[in-house]
């Protein structure tokens, strides 16, 4: 199990496999085959396989995979298995429609018809939100208390703040992100239209519309 | 350039590689390495010349890439050189959001220090958003009219809409795919956090924030 070299599509891939093995034990399946898992996802069976095998031999030939055991250990993988603390800058539209969305998942994921035994509780949550407008600062929005960016690092250290969301137009991107980066913080899920330059062990994960929209456009010609 | 086999990973590098070229390019380089490429991406420069290749022949060994020619040709490849437009279903403020977004998109990408010789227009908008709330519900929001979800299917011909953004609950998430796909749409944005069953032949693409979230998490613990 040496997590250090997972490679980065793996581990892009892996909240995709954690939400297909859900919803196969939310039906009540009890094992869960690589084909399912390929099919609900998207990738080849045989990718799902080599993916999963990097993490230990818990699959069983011919069989599949216990799906209540495999749906534990992804969570453990991915490190979901404990609160993991998200703060999240800027509270224009996008900010907004992301603390609107974190209620949602607030409330964890919904189980078959309601039975609540199925629900699995939401371990990743945006706990704190920054902005500089007076107007929004000292408010709580969607249940999050609103601070000034002024107080990012202290509040990072005081909540334990693990991945931060930057919400901000992409002029103020650079310098929050240094915030960020003196803040500890190792985790960054960027929506500014802007290429950060941060330190090699700090991650970014890049958000932007643009990019998405753009890749998508090459499948409308081809 | 058997443009139908390139991987879905390489479509999702090339708006990077676009952008970084862009840049290079406005700051008056005329030819760009495949080490700053790589630098400026965050892949090595091996896998940007693997990548680039695929599309033919245009970088000089030991040299690089004429960046005005590899800016045309990407732009070219992911099919920039001609107006995309976009439809956006839902309203809300995540929709919102992607509309203020436009607006800025429409502008173009900047120039040096304002130098309007060097803008590059965009050609990728939302031309049209969608919802069933009778007060948005034709409107103009951001510049762009809003119409009946009921429209859907006489707007996407009559406006050549290519790609729809899904930003609508979780609930609608099917049933509006359901329209596009019916409506001849190949491209799809999804932020609702539901797995689309589409025809083989349309491509969808999850923005879901959970996923990215969550991939995330691997790297605090890690």
């Amino acid at each position: 199990m040496k997590q250090d070299k997972i490679p980065d599509v793996v581990v892009r891939r892996l909240p995709l496999y954690l939400r297909a093995v859900e919803d196969f034990y939310r039906k009540d399946q009890a094992i869960v085959s690589s084909s399912q898992l390929g099919e609900w996802t998207g990738f080849t069976p045989a990718q799902v396989r080599k993916d999963l095998a990097l993490f230990g031999e818990f699959g069983k030939q011919g069989i599949g995979y216990d799906a209540r055991f495999l749906h534990n250990k992804l969570r453990e993988i991915l490190g979901l298995t404990r609160d993991v603390s998200v703060g999240l800058v800027g509270l224009g539209n996008l900010g907004r429609a992301l603390l609107h969305h974190n209620v949602r998942a607030r409330m964890g994921t919904p189980g078959v018809e309601g039975d609540p035994k199925h629900w699995v509780p939401e371990t990743l949550r945006i706990v704190a939100a920054f902005d500089v407008d007076p107007e929004k600062v000292g408010v709580t929005y969607a249940q999050v208390p609103v601070y000034h960016v002024d107080q990012l690092l202290g509040k990072s250290a005081e909540l334990g703040l693990e991945i931060m969301v930057l919400a901000v137009p992409p002029d103020s991107a650079e310098a929050v992100a240094y915030e960020c980066v003196k803040a500890g913080i190792k985790a960054i899920l960027n929506f500014a239209p802007v290429n950060l330059v941060v330190p090699d062990d700090v991650k970014v994960y890049s958000a932007d519309l643009t990019l998405e929209l753009q890749s998508l456009a090459f499948y409308t010609t081809h």
